[in-house]
């Protein structure tokens, strides 16, 4: 079914305005950027672009869309759009051009993720699908790695499936933990169509299904002898972790390993601390254990900080939502347009915090890099030369400039992705993404990673772009 | 294509286990509920089951999932699942009962919102995905429900496909938050697929790829006469109202009249308050100003209390995604069980927490109501007989009892919904569902739906139930 119509009602009245306007076909350039790294952190894991790639092939509207517009009335009853508007809908293909930064990047506040450039009305008319299709993943890949670095190398299994934002949330949210360096989810549609590894073994029901703990241990050592995590907390964890090691033992005369025992409520670490030492004592030193219960990265450390002796951890609802942050604050806006005579024409949208103002330009995002670490990123505008040894301005302390020179490595992070509505971006493997998620986390220091608090990486503007938004601040407040 | 491995894992290697053990077709009763109301609230609004009977109407294991699963192996290597288990997954048809409290009602913690019977094996397979498909939408439902109540009869439209949770999230949510009492949506293709009224003028985009505001305007009176509602703050808010009115006034001189302005930052009741003189001032008493960015209720509720004049909320992300509480807390218990002699065996999960313990029992819950005013909802074993006049015990402070005479009326909240697999309720309307919830709500006091710190509403154990329950408790508790 055609998904065309997944925007907001205000894209198709601007669209029409701009179409009776005659403006409709104006070349123009958008970005979407973010303006505040997620969960009071410092930097953000970018994914999504897959699902994005996916809508723009298909991007296309049907006879039924335009049916139902055609429906859509003025309060005083005329009609919304016009017939001929409507046609030029249906007829319409997509040609824009769409530049983005590849999945599994680390990326900042104000970097542009995605530019798109093209006919007015095919860029307006994407913005609210772009920005739910970049925002979500984008979250969810930042708390994965984020979480992933609480757990300092430990396991991570993403469990959100029950508690995730609808199927999809839930889908989204697997592919886009595994992105951020989740080790395995339990969702077994995400494992069977993104090829995630799955995890599981038993919940409480299990355990009740039966009239005994032990006997409901005992069951499932019969039935799964090779895959034996035992669920301890149903009627007490202590005696649970007890009747673990029993049928652990009676695995063991058959041949079989138990794997470990997992705990989902109560005091964890301290929980966690008991059960090792009797597992140790009764001789499984390599039985693990395992903890799931509304946990975080916040949990996860002050767990790790306190000596918890947890090897696996199974994260869920603030994983797959986000927690208290459940959205990541992506905008898309409009940075420059050609005039009626062709020329470009820069814009920005003014605000009274300085962060708000929204930059302007056919941007480029350049990565500086030293001896292996990442130094600063440079915003600069592509339709202008970039002086050889150029010039970083921080816009937020403009007194801070910074000089690279050739002894710099540097990268440009927008790769293009369609060229003139055509797909010119080979997708990667999902595993290739999630390792380059991994490894460009190490390229950044410890300080800029800090759960909270974290010192801020350089992200400024070339000065001769600093400088013409300037310009075109003053300019507008002039008005 | 087949949505049957939406779950966990676990529900499969517990559905494995039960097939080993020879139990998988024992006959089992879970329940669902949620234990905490979201947004520290006292209530939620039902939302969901619409999905859920699709679900369960399409619910069926393909030649690809089965495929999929033989490729699962355990950590020694060993394939996690026989064979005859995948075939016998094959050929499953659902046959369970299922009952529901319809959408669009009023419920309260430890309520269950779903009942379903039938095979031990269907029942645990169908636990996460009936989690994910009812936890999200009663979530929105109840926000919207409460972000309507903060605005005392103000129009409230959802704008939140940017941010929301995927898709999904964004389907889910309008239609949820519609339930729950908005007016309409900005999402054009949930109005196309559910119906709801969409609206939308323009952003600032479209401000900005003119070179003046006032032509901006002027531009769109001319493209879209009948629909101006001027978004003012691109540059300065004050200034856009004047030039919205400067605007308003061709209109008029053309004969239409403008329908108002949309504030989108800064203070937004201090400028409601300076928009509405200057309105009122040029000869504009009916323009309305709409407010967006960043509301919640708790943001209307002060608004409102501080003499905002905001006669239209546009409410996104907090809306769509729950803000700070992203997930209902629904949880999926086994309650009854068949034993091999086929008597039903009742079971709970013990807890730290009283209030964690799960209910026990075959269970139905009964409204009481006086003169129209909700009093208090009872849960009663539906394979017990209920006495005439029957004793309410509130768990948590059991010396609270309540007698229901004759002088009460009742309703009991969950009506079937699938009998032996096979879809016995006809799904009502979106707007049957919305008005229902809108004249439920209606029947409960006011300080049971405070914002914050409600007044908890009753809801009790029948004295039998009750007793049964606390046997449970001792007898697990003694093993």
């Amino acid at each position: 079914m055609s998904q065309a119509l997944l925007t907001d009602l205000y894209e198709l009245t601007m669209a029409f305005g701009y179409w009776k306007q005659g403006m409709h076909e104006r070349e123009s350039v958008f970005l979407q950027f973010f303006r505040r790294a997620p969960f009071r952190g410092g930097y953000a894991v970018t994914a999504g672009l897959e699902g994005v790639v996916e809508y723009l092939n298909g991007f296309r509207f049907d006879d039924s869309d335009v049916a139902y517009l055609k429906t859509l009335e003025n309060v005083d009853g005329s009609a919304l759009f016009e017939k001929d508007f409507l046609d030029y809908l249906l007829g319409m293909r997509f040609v824009c051009d769409v530049d983005a930064i590849t999945e599994g990047r680390v990326v900042f506040p104000h970097e542009p993720l995605l530019r798109i450039q093209g006919p007015l009305l095919q860029c307006q008319i994407l913005e609210s699908v772009l920005l739910n299709l970049l925002n979500f993943p984008t979250l969810i890949a930042t708390k994965a790695a984020r979480v992933c670095q609480a757990a300092q190398g430990d396991q991570i299994l993403e469990f959100g499936l029950r508690r995730a934002q609808g199927v999809d949330g839930a889908m989204t949210a697997s592919r886009a933990a595994y992105v951020g360096g989740c080790h395995a989810t339990s969702n077994v549609l995400a494992g069977k169509r993104y090829g995630i590894p799955v995890r599981g073994t038993h919940a409480h029901s299990w355990i009740m299904a039966f009239d005994h703990e032990l006997e409901a241990f005992e069951a499932y050592a019969e039935a799964m002898p090779a895959n034996c995590i035992f669920l301890v907390d149903t009627y007490d964890t202590i005696h649970g972790v007890k009747h673990a090691i029993e049928v652990g033992k009676r695995l063991r005369e058959r041949g079989q390993e138990m794997l470990g025992v997992r705990l989902d409520s109560g005091d964890l670490t301290a929980l966690s601390i008991e059960a090792r030492k009797l597992l140790d004592d009764a001789g499984f030193p390599n039985a693990v254990i395992v903890a799931s219960n509304e946990l975080d990265e916040y949990v996860i450390a002050e767990a790790k900080k306190n000596g918890a002796q947890i090897a696996v951890w199974g994260v869920g609802t603030h994983l797959v939502t986000g927690g208290q942050h459940p959205a990541l604050d992506g905008v898309y806006k409009l940075s420059a347009i050609r005039d009626e005579e062709g020329s470009w024409k820069y814009r920005l949208k003014l605000s009274e915090k300085q962060s708000k103002v929204s930059p302007p330009g056919i941007l480029q995002i350049r990565r500086y890099k030293k001896e292996g670490q990442c130094v600063a990123d440079l915003l600069y505008d592509e339709a202008s030369a970039v002086p050889d040894t150029p010039v970083l301005v921080d816009a937020s302390r403009p007194e801070n400039t910074l000089e690279f020179d050739a002894s710099f490595e540097y990268e440009d992070l927008l790769v293009p992705v369609f060229r003139a509505g055509k797909q010119v971006y080979e997708l990667p493997s999902l595993e290739d993404i999630r390792d380059r998620a991994h490894s460009e986390l190490s390229t950044f220091s410890l300080e800029h990673k800090a759960l909270e608090e974290p010192a801020p990486y350089t992200v400024g503007m070339e000065q001769s772009l600093f400088d013409l938004r300037n310009e075109l601040i003053q300019k507008a407040e002039q008005e």
